[in-house]
């Protein structure tokens, strides 16, 4: 699909500083703006642009509103040898996990196993970001986040939990596999881009305000979405929010919204990272092996890395609010 | 349904001597025979006959074909603080997981979280037994499982990855909230009884030995499954499978078949165990009023615990099995 819309081509090393400016004059704190700047393009050059700049701007204009905190001083303590818990402070999770992430990553190698459990954070944006990055250290990275309550589940008619994402890392010599996935049959903006463009839904993505299965992408929007693969996806979102929310991260259904107020939505994410050394000494090595067995006999490329963008097409009204300092 | 087959209501207390004597009578050691006939009544008793008693005939036949090892001696290692590594040695996983659980649980309480991977193992049968031991010591429970490869994945046209079910458990004060699911669309067991009955299945459940999609029962038998949610539900087979082998357990491509032979099918199986009061002294309590409230309010039943039953209806050829020692 071609978009009429005026935009211009940006790379990726000029989209950074411009972030990360836009983020400081909305009052983001310098390290809070490096790292989210970070993480907006790191989704950008995953291909990733619904939590790229376009979901900057949400950041942007919660700063302004008081509901992300852009002086945020992330507090972390080490509870137990493999227990690592981060106060993001109603700031950013990008920031909290910078600060917990040397902790989390010398606890996984010294112990085998560690667990980063965050609470009073903004949503965490795209999980990717944090799987990756402790992939990167040669750690398997399991990591859950919750979101304000948009989701039905097991034919309950109103939304009872988040599009709750689910990432997993592998370490690879090619760099991280990683798949990074909401637990609703579809994204959100998805739904809220079909409604701008006033276009259905399929069927199985959506309830309306009545509770009643919907194609209409607007009714979905004011209803809830529904979760993948029936009630086996629900279980899996369910256990996502019990993970997310393990110390303190606000209940889906108790979040406040991310998109409006000054409340801050509070919500929790869960990062598990793995040393597999620990088990196996040849472990990446058996899975290098079986995953490019699978590619090559099956055509089945697990946590594909696609090359990585250098430059992306951005709209034009998009980058005018980011360059606006 | 109602079956037209003879069968007889034995109660579960009847049940676990019964099945401990044909495991023992099988080549099973006394201690084997009496965790498989606790993990088979357990099954029963949550209403899970397909993992049960009806299950249990298949760990006879394995240990008279020496596929599954009678006289395995599990050996526990400690390689890190949190890390429990368990060599099964060609027997049950059940055996096993009794062997390292108490390394699992001190570990856990001591470091906030510990893995335990086990390799070299008999398929696990119903992981809500693992799930819910766990979690009966006050800890947050992950189990994943792989099996012998019987489902495609990702657009393939064969089998690349087992059927491998997840199960996660909660503590609560009225025993472990609970919930245990093969990643495909339906359990294999069911596609079995589909083709013994001549029935179709639904589209979406398996694709027949030409790698086209079938709503013949035999054909998919002959073929392969789906997972659950299509790509979704296959990168949360895979990750399971990455997690169940991290100890050198045996790949789905790889695994000897597990109703056939006389070669283990040495699998893995990873059990992660979270004391989430490293976290949040008041994170049972929180979920417990959560749970409260989703059921009070919406109807959503996470991990609902049914009355467990005390006794069932054993079909007479399945219980002349057992009985036959």
């Amino acid at each position: 699909m071609t978009s009429p819309v005026a935009s211009r081509q940006v790379s990726l090393a000029d989209l950074e500083p411009l972030c990360a400016r836009a983020v400081r004059a909305a009052g983001g704190s310098p390290e809070m703006a490096a790292t989210l700047a970070t993480a907006t393009v790191g989704a950008e050059r995953r291909g990733k642009s619904a939590v790229g700049a376009a979901h900057l701007v949400d950041y942007l204009d919660a700063l302004r509103d008081g509901r992300l905190h852009g002086g945020a001083r992330p507090r972390v303590e080490r509870p137990r040898a493999a227990a690592v818990r981060v106060d993001a402070d109603r700031g950013t999770a990008q920031l909290a996990y910078d600060h917990g992430a040397g902790h989390l990553v010398e606890a996984a190698r010294h112990c085998g196993v560690a667990v980063l459990s965050m609470h009073s954070a903004f949503p965490a944006g795209e999980l990717a970001f944090y799987a990756s990055r402790t992939a990167q250290q040669g750690l398997v990275a399991l990591v859950c986040g919750n979101s304000p309550a948009l989701m039905a589940a097991y034919g309950s008619r109103q939304a009872v939990t988040g599009t709750n994402p689910l990432a997993f890392a592998l370490p690879h010599s090619s760099g991280p596999r990683v798949f990074d996935q909401a637990s609703s049959a579809t994204a959100w903006v998805r739904v809220r881009e079909a409604a701008q463009r006033g276009e259905p839904i399929p069927p199985g993505w959506g309830l309306g305000p009545d509770g009643e299965p919907t194609t209409d992408a607007s009714a979905a929007l004011a209803g809830a979405l529904l979760p993948f693969g029936g009630a086996k996806g629900a279980n899996i979102a369910m256990m996502i929010e019990m993970l997310a929310t393990m110390s303190g991260g606000t209940f889906s259904l108790d979040a406040a919204p991310f998109d409006s107020g000054s409340t801050s939505p509070s919500l929790g994410l869960f990062i598990a990272a793995i040393d597999p050394t620990a088990f196996d000494p040849r472990y990446e090595e058996r899975i290098e092996e079986h995953l490019t067995r699978l590619a090559a006999e099956h055509g089945v490329d697990v946590g594909r890395r696609k090359a990585p963008l250098t430059e992306i097409d951005l709209p034009e009204d998009l980058y005018q609010r980011l360059a606006a300092v």
